[in-house]
């Protein structure tokens, strides 16, 4: 039996905007919130107890094969944004996330949305089924949360 | 009456991909593919006669509103990508542009597709229209076509 | 009188490395630390009342001449670095900050060193002298220190 | 007998200027230089036969232990640069390459110049000696030129 995502498939990861990250205008640049939401991602699995280079080095990639981002007000350097990762789908070898990106001060507006689909694949680049051992934690509640200093 | 697309409104850009664009499967970065629509897009608008940089300062911009990317096969380092970029649609506010990134060499195959929506904003970042002297020149065909080394 | 660098002149920024900040080998880009250089610089300046692009907007900007880096230990993925950006020396048209990035966990290792030497410059990129104004508060202590959820 | 740098020791690598290369004042962001070093590095070995990645599979890593850059002229969007690297030291374990960026239009002006001090690490991050297959051909000339579309 697969297992399906849950009400605790959720996690929120803080993400500093950094001078780099803006472009000729002083706000994030639009590529940028697509490494927001991976960055939010790997953490959702580091937090479940997958270190996702660990599952690299075994040959399981979660590859995106397909991204979306709807970018609804611009946020810029020395921001703080709070990146709400949710699992929403899970087939044998596909999960959905969806975001939500916010500023966590000082007005908690909504700055952008979005949704990535992720294929696992081997070394090959083939498809292949996500593994049972990842499959069952990424549904399940946060086991490994993070040390003060890395929130 | 606001210029509509024609068949002319199409070019291609040629990027070559450079080892910090891949990732630790040594394929390019997925949010990278944004970057290589960008350039396309500006080289786009170059090849008819609108400098983005010069927009910019006249407080003119054009803001990426939303952005969809399929991801069909690997590109990795050492890759030259030709991307395509068309515009498909023209309101008084925004654009639209759809993008096809194929692999020069050896093969020809498609690697990515996608498509943004840009709003064109001022200096408040309120959407306004898009001045007339640039919406027609984007409409027509190449008239700066690049110089030999720059293709 | 030119202002001096005091010991007051030091800051410290803290960074959360991202994925996408890391290569193949799974540490941090080389490429990537002057970006953790730039961003600790700024936040130096932000604490001591001068916004960096706000001054940009005014037509001053602090340009990199020259930039030095010394790698001693990779960081990877998930790591929390603390950036510690001195300015050591000041000149009517330059200012020297050193860098050192310290893992804040688990062991407190050094994991890279470096300098960078800025001219100021207009909008013509011709140097000029760095205003009173800013040369001031360059020198002195943090007077704008971060809110808890910044730091 | 440990090989030596020759005067065949060097290639020019075509860099093309893309808009996300840039920063808030339109003109390339520093630490995209050693972006730009790096892919000629890599170039540099791959036209004398050695696939960085195939190494990095063998667990053959050049790290960069030390960088220096000097800016001499901005570059801005659109720009071609011909970046040239020069192998000019090898030890056992350590390659220096020296970089010098130029515009290849319209102007040939010196944009940049630079140098990196290259330790070979295995996968346990210790150096390690280079291995000599891998020695001769850094000191000797091109090999695997490249085909038209890649120059």
């Amino acid at each position: 039996m697969l297992p399906k995502p849950t009400p605790d498939s959720r996690s929120v990861y803080t993400v500093h905007v950094r001078f780099r990250d803006t472009d000729l205008m002083g706000i994030v640049h639009h590529a940028v919130y697509l490494e927001y939401f991976e960055a939010a991602r790997i953490e959702y699995l580091r937090r479940r107890g997958a270190e996702y280079v660990d599952w690299t080095k075994q040959g399981i990639h979660l590859a995106v094969a397909e991204a979306h981002t709807q970018y609804r007000r611009p946020a810029t350097f020395g921001d703080t944004l709070a990146v709400e990762a949710t699992l929403v789908e899970l087939t044998g070898a596909t999960a959905r996330f969806e975001y939500r990106l916010v500023r966590s001060a000082p007005d908690r507006e909504l700055v952008a949305e979005g949704w990535t689909l992720l294929v696992c694949v081997g070394n090959d680049n083939r498809p292949r089924r996500i593994p049972e051992e990842l499959a069952a934690p990424l549904c399940g509640p946060e086991t490994h949360p993070l040390s003060p200093d890395r929130q």
